[in-house]
């Protein structure tokens, strides 16, 4: 039954209006064409803690929990954690594969060189939330459909930030620090260690992750603030006391703590540089789970340094993974991890799941939930425009 | 006029049926006597740190802001660190001070000796939450009042809590101690990182940081589950989504994070020994703010070593400051900080201004407000019975 669907809903894609074959524009098929495809997926390496956990299915060794699934019906899966440099393992397979899942912990960065050596591509698939390591461009001029797991791991990625404006509001590391050290120092801590209640909290983007920090931050009693693109419904700011900023650069210098909730475009890239650093308050709070490129690098360092930075904390790097010398790993109070927020267990189980689906999809020839697609027919989503 | 105030309202304290002179079980004035007093405050030193921040008034150098007001109305002001063993600088006061003011971030232990040594002793005020510092039924049998400034420090203690649960939950420390040891090793962190999102909190205590705390989880999706000796109001239990355990015993298994929030007491004392961690979920958190004593310290060590405790984390030890060799800065899985998550700068200025007004009130032969009160009139705080 399954194969069968799966023959007759490739057939249809291929006569479908949506099949590129016709088109002057798409150079590949935007649905897979029958027989076996080979799928690469590029993810971390687990070594030692692969088994430990049935649930752990986002690293190298797990590879999704789809291996057999994809096999039984007669597909190729190459998974590698070896994706940088030209003699790495991805570019062996970069030239005859059909379709490349990556992760944002570990991604495979698709150049357009990358793009025009592979000319089977058809599909390039997210496990997670965040394509900035695709060349989406050169993607879609190449005919690719580009496609996340939107939602599969928002709730992940809010918790952490939550979690991290308490850790910089509280001063909780070098609490941490005097206990591993064997120090006891209140003061050291205390003289500049806040309660959350009061303080005013901005976020620069109110996609689906600022929305669902918002709901987790208003029981704090603070002041929530966000600057997007589109204003929340009514319901929305009622509910969360959120209140609208249009102009980003009038709402930044009211913020005690700036979260970055944006996706990394053209536009956002180095966003937050010495001269909008320069205008936020002195002694701001920063978390920023979104991407490390949105920030100026150099710039976070020399205000964590000056102080006019008092806390900055987050998950993501540029690049990834930050080599060992990365001066955000000695800047003064940060309170860095490597990029983890969206690879929690039930996140993984989620984007498994999403990829799962997809796939499926694509072989039975049959669309992706809407909210998916990155790159589709040529076009970029809205928020990568 | 407010010195006349003063000395009315101390005069009618004399003659007040409160004051206990004529009481045979009183052996000391519940008011002040007219006259000047001798008030010993004992805070955490902050060196450096003092000068740093306006607001830092828990420190001995800043000794809660209040220095010129009690010398200018004739009082005596004496502040110290120095609280243990026979030559400290508190030994040298107890005789002849009237108030001790203490915090439990730097606690006076204010013994049966050293009551019965302090001759002109009347009040003992707890600049914060929680007098377990104090021999209770020493201070009643002694008719001492003993009082604490109720709800400064509540939601302080309560966010704090909120984000040691997702610290631990999401596995946040090992992430940073990547960072700063020039690693990255995502699967390490992430095979056992997880959401918050549908799992269950229990609080032991539904008091209010117990409260406080389940309000700011309601968004977060999980199941709350609380036990106290009082069931909450329906009105709270709809607000929050909160279910009464009656039974101790019968909701720690269930639990995937345990909070404690009683206060230590001799009932709590040693509650959660070898037997009853043997009964929590494989696997479970510990977030504990309340009081060390209340855990079996080496039963918790053990517990941590052998994965049955997958963290714990508090801000409470016993005793405090922590030896350099108290073994749970070493135990695996923690996320300890010395004890200051009830003195943030909001903190500080709320209780410095309750411990003032208590003084204030003290001096003018005023009641404190009901719920201050630790010890009155030889009994006992509810919650300390």
């Amino acid at each position: 039954m399954a194969m069968k669907g799966a023959i007759v809903s490739a057939a249809k894609a291929l006569a479908s209006p949506r099949s590129s074959s016709a088109s002057t524009f798409f150079s590949r098929q935007l649905h897979a064409t029958p027989g076996s495809k080979k799928i690469v997926g590029v993810f971390y390496k687990a070594n030692e803690y692969a088994k430990l956990n049935p649930n752990f299915l986002g690293c190298e060794e797990n590879a999704l929990g789809i291996r057999d699934w994809l096999e039984s019906q007669g597909h190729k899966y190459v998974v590698t954690d070896d994706k940088e440099g030209p003699n790495c393992e991805l570019e062996k397979h970069i030239e005859d594969m059909h379709v490349l899942i990556t992760t944002p912990f570990h991604p495979a960065y698709v150049t357009a060189e990358r793009i025009k050596k592979a000319k089977n591509l058809q599909l390039l698939l997210t496990a997670g939330i965040g394509s900035d390591h695709i060349d989406l461009k050169a993607a879609a001029a190449a005919g690719l459909t580009v496609a996340e797991v939107t939602g599969s791991n928002t709730v992940s990625v809010a918790e952490d930030e939550l979690m991290r404006i308490l850790i910089l509001v509280r001063n909780f590391i070098p609490g941490y620090q005097q206990v591993v050290t064997g120090e006891w120092k209140v003061a050291a801590i205390s003289h500049r260690a806040y309660d959350l209640e009061g303080k005013t909290v901005g976020t620069v983007g109110a996609g689906r992750i600022g929305k669902l920090l918002m709901q987790r931050l208003r029981p704090f009693n603070c002041n929530i603030l966000y600057h997007d693109r589109i204003k929340a419904d009514a319901e929305f700011e009622k509910e969360t006391g959120a209140k609208f900023e249009e102009d980003l650069d009038k709402m930044l210098p009211k913020c005690d703590v700036v979260v970055v909730n944006t996706p990394l475009t053209e536009k956002t890239r180095g966003m937050f540089d010495k001269e909008r650093i320069s205008k936020l308050k002195k002694g701001v709070l920063i978390v920023n789970n979104a991407r490390g490129a949105i920030m100026d690098t150099q710039a976070v360092v020399d205000a964590c340094n000056s102080g006019h930075i008092a806390g900055y904390s987050g998950d993501v790097w540029n690049p990834q993974p930050a080599p060992q010398d990365h001066p955000w790993r000695y800047m003064p109070n940060h309170a860095m991890t490597p990029h983890t927020s969206g690879t929690t267990i039930d996140g993984q189980l989620r984007y498994a799941a999403g990829t799962k689906d997809m796939l499926d999809r694509y072989f039975k020839g049959k669309d992706f939930p809407a909210q998916n697609y990155i790159v589709k027919e040529g076009k970029l989503a809205s928020q990568y425009q």
